[in-house]
């Protein structure tokens, strides 16, 4: 055995290619509820990383939690750490190491940074890596002027695409995921739940050639964005029976599939009732706490497949997206609804607790929308 | 052992609960070339079998190769046969056994008779039966005033189904059998060969959400027909590269999957070459001969997955065709260019040779279109 | 429009080939706990079916709840009806229109008489058709000297396939389906609960090349059946922390699948906690009662998917089977562990429920085992 | 906008650990025939990479083609190039960034270095990478003392398995992906071609399940091998007809899958014929030239799906490697039939040449066997 020359494992940060030194951006700055618009630095760009002027960012659900300080932000955030997760950025440069990008380029962002590593990374599974961090979750995110992000996370999303669509397609990944986990060309098709990434459900299902799209929610507001996306029906759960309504929609077949988007024991009883026997049901909304279920007659003699939905495939999602909104298949624009100034972060929260928006889309500081 | 008293093993046949005893068909009466029109008895109804009046039924390029009488038709008819294997029927009588039916219900059929105790049959591949027996070819078919089927063999067609559509479900099944075979969602595809049979492939992978639809064939005549199916772009394989083509349609990128329907060895290469790595083709055009390919090139460094796709899927392709049509996704009607009698079933065949048609479709006597 | 001779929609049933006009069978004579023997008519056999002499019959958990009268039982089963639906016999006669089987051969059957009409029959669903009859429960079943069954419920088994085997291909086919639902071959597979279709499932997931399987359950007994079955590791659930002991067997890496087949919620639990990210578990335990589960931490955050199984795909497992014990690869005799006469019906049903027992084989009247 | 510092774009390559400067190899020096045993620098280790002591490495056939200087190689290799593409090492050095392994641990390692930017390396196809580089073949490669290797590109290799078979995972790979593409379990298998591939196919098959595996080739001393590797049945296609011997094997049922491993087209078609309907064909062997087939009655009518292997998937492939090797379900040894020091690598051509050998693994210079 030869002596060894040890070699450096680590490669430090480069400053950052901008004079400006620091950058607003929506700050959780404590441990406790709330969020602040701060002065901080501007990020430095590593290897392998792109730095971005954030263009457009979208307000998710998860940033309201995170304002109100709920028990999973309280077990997971590390305060301060800057916000937002659902952002598309320019180019403004590349760290060491990265060739595939160049500085000018527009693209969007997958939010999970997974460590490439783990079984389920290397195995082309990603999207359940163990070591996952979170933009604007686990580090730094995009409601800020600028964000660096891992160039393997950056997504082409050329003009083509309108601005506000390219923000927020983290979401609706989620939902394409959520869609193409199981057959839907020629299909029944239930979305229940219609917050943001329901909505984009209903038009992925649509622009994937399901024979028909039912969607599902207890707020009419909701239900009227349901059919601005085009849903073939839609069913109020607080007032209509889903199962009888689902039967005579689909001349007594039933459903081939469920998209569930809310998280809701309810709506999932009732999804897992109305399909026919051998259909699946992928799901995506999140309940509230652990619920019971009538196992035998909902799921065993029936022969249904349930399919947690955690993220987008990486980055088979990204192409499907980047195809159904190239080829102008696929039009979210119905479902995001407002659209305001970054500095408004709070109003925008506001808005989203009332229930009475689709996806917010927020515009960073000196930027018109 | 007790002794065992024989039970008979054959059901005999009812007499047609018609009063009328002959009627018109168009019977292949000898081998050689050409077909006549003919009076025969009407057929009478077996056990599970059903009888039916024909309403419309389509013609196939099988028809003409088998009124020209080709090596493959001569190796298969034992005349004299009645023809027809596309067709729509409304049931007049239900044979002993059958349940499932009334009698005034309209129904498409199934054109395959398999044996039903095959390993395929009996591991739901009855599309590839070892014994299977072909309506209009080896059993007598629908080119005639009646006809009976295996009850097995009838969907449903409601009148929500135009009926010249109704009477050609099963050559669309062809299609959808193809383009089902693989991903369509969100891809880019390719239909080779603008054959009745193409462009209803076109129509299927638009309504199943394929991203850009591409069709390719020598004749302007069908490359019209295939932009009336919304084909998202069209190529004139006598005077453009297929492949240069495809790479500019698809930014570079490729195809997803390529739906073979010409038999044409130039088309066939020229698919796979257009494939991105990983892709699919489905192949249902039959060459005339066997031919050679750069299986290295072509398959296997690529990494592709071709299909070999007979029929349709029994009966799952039905219930994907019954979901595209009666959804109003799917609408064949732009392909279907001409609709004549019966009567006039020579006049089809030399349209059909002609290559200015796209599916004819035939009325039987007695009956108007 | 013609008018219509009515022809018969129904075949009369022929009467028995044999002379003996009764038999003994084992019978759920009255609504309320108990079975009986008794003396019954010989079956006569109609179109499509076939008169088989059982030669053994397995005694299932269903079998038990049915002695017992359980709710399950109280709701479904009408009495009188013959009990057992897992048995292998020999053909003695032919009904109407049986063409692929001859006298003599034998046969094992399958329990489910499915309708044939419905979508999930008509789409290769047939295991979970919506209007199942079943052998020994719905219709008269094999814990008699004869029965008759439909013939394609029939599959042979011949000399190579022990008798004792031959007769529980219905629960074998059980843990075949739930098995094969998903990847076995260089997979690390762990099968909850140690009943006989556990035990076959251990087996199972060994002959199809899984590369550590690992059998749980709460009986030393059982678990030393599953060791016999060639368990590489078993786990006993009443003194051993399940998911430590998996993390352990599979050096950190988890399960890529579970086969549920206790019905068990905290085994349920413990499986998908044990479960890698983006695993499957197939459900064929039934839970008593509904039951609760923490649906974000077990199944969504790790991109679980569930399969409910019911029955047995018709016929693809069949097939399955037919591989499995005819090339040797599988041997379940390790998990039947009692073959006693039929007489002894009562005394097989208390061995059940005393848990000390593998699958029990039954031997009918005027046979030896 | 700001103005832009510029970032450097390139992370320079550190100088080797060893103090030791140059070291032997087996190098491809010129275009033309042979290879050349050198005195060549020990490669420098760069950001990402690890620096191996070569412990093993295997002889491939494309070995004894770039050897030969055959028509592929004079339109892909750039000399000089050091060749070998099967080893495994032990870690010496870790590159700037690797963080994943430390030095002494032992690794097997996949010799394709994929691009990590085209659409197949994002959506999990890395094995059709657009711009492989291929070790041994487009850059040095490990038939020499020492050798860099993206870390990416390793897989640890634990003492439990043989060093041997360690040093071979790469082409073992080649038969997993061939033999995982479809179906194994409770399956009748052919493989065609015994070859070192295709005899570790027949292990692979073997481990996974398959009912029944058929191994067939021209040459008596590979069908021995193939015994040896636990083949069922053995048919030696000089002298037997390929497709009748199939039939009795089988039952009369035929193949389900087809391992194609030798490139000949004879086989090939022999495989296809001798597939039952709705049966898999998975390509591996690269035949010589083009070659025809009847497409129709091979591949359409049969409903038959072919797959074309190239590499190994990436890491699905080596993750069941992994676990088939560590169960002790797989044993490749009886294919490695020549161990030999790598100064003896003209001799390895000539013994792979001359037919007489299975799998011949080299070890390098100061180590013993």
């Amino acid at each position: 055995m030869n002596p060894i020359t040890p070699v450096p494992t680590e490669i430090p940060r480069t400053s950052s290619p901008l004079t400006q030194r620091t950058m607003r951006a929506v700050v959780k700055a404590q441990a406790g509820p709330g969020a602040e618009i701060r002065e901080v630095p501007v990020p430095t760009v590593g290897a392998g990383e792109l730095l971005l002027r954030v263009l457009r960012a979208g307000v998710c659900g998860t940033d309201l939690h995170i304002f109100e300080w709920d028990r999973w932000s309280q077990g997971r955030l590390r305060p301060p750490v800057t916000l937002g997760h659902e952002f598309v950025g320019e180019i403004l440069a590349l760290g060491p190491g990265v060739t595939e990008f160049r500085t000018g380029e527009r693209v969007s962002c997958e939010s999970h940074i997974v460590c490439n590593h783990c079984l389920a990374c290397r195995t082309g599974n990603g999207h359940v890596c163990q070591n996952t961090k979170i933009l604007g979750v686990d580090v730094d995110g995009g409601f800020a002027e600028y964000v660096t992000v891992p160039a393997t996370n950056a997504w082409r999303a050329p003009a083509s695409i309108p601005i506000q669509v390219a923000a927020v397609m983290e979401p609706l990944g989620n939902a394409v995921h959520t869609a193409f986990a199981g057959p839907l060309a020629a299909c029944n098709i239930a979305v229940t739940g219609c917050g943001p990434i329901g909505l984009f459900a209903v038009g992925v299902a649509r622009a994937a050639g399901a024979a028909r799209v039912i969607a599902s929610d207890v707020s009419p507001y909701r239900l009227d964005l349901a059919r601005r996306m085009n849903a073939d029906a839609v069913i109020d759960a607080a007032k209509e029976d889903f199962v009888t309504r689902v039967s005579e929609i689909t001349d007594g077949r039933g459903l081939d599939g469920v998209l569930e988007m809310s998280g809701s024991p309810q709506a999932m009883r009732d999804g897992l009732a109305a399909l026919r026997n051998g259909g699946r049901m992928s799901l995506l909304g999140l309940p509230k706490e652990p619920f019971e279920l009538d196992w035998n007659r909902l799921v065993i003699f029936k022969g249904i497949t349930l399919y947690g939905v955690i993220g987008r495939r990486m980055y088979d999602t990204w192409y499907q997206m980047d195809n159904l909104l190239g080829s102008g298949r696929l039009d979210i624009r119905p479902a995001i609804t407002h659209v305001m100034p970054m500095e408004q972060f709070a109003e925008a929260i506001a808005l989203l607790r009332s229930g009475s928006a689709g996806k917010v889309v927020l515009v960073p500081w000196g930027q018109s929308a």
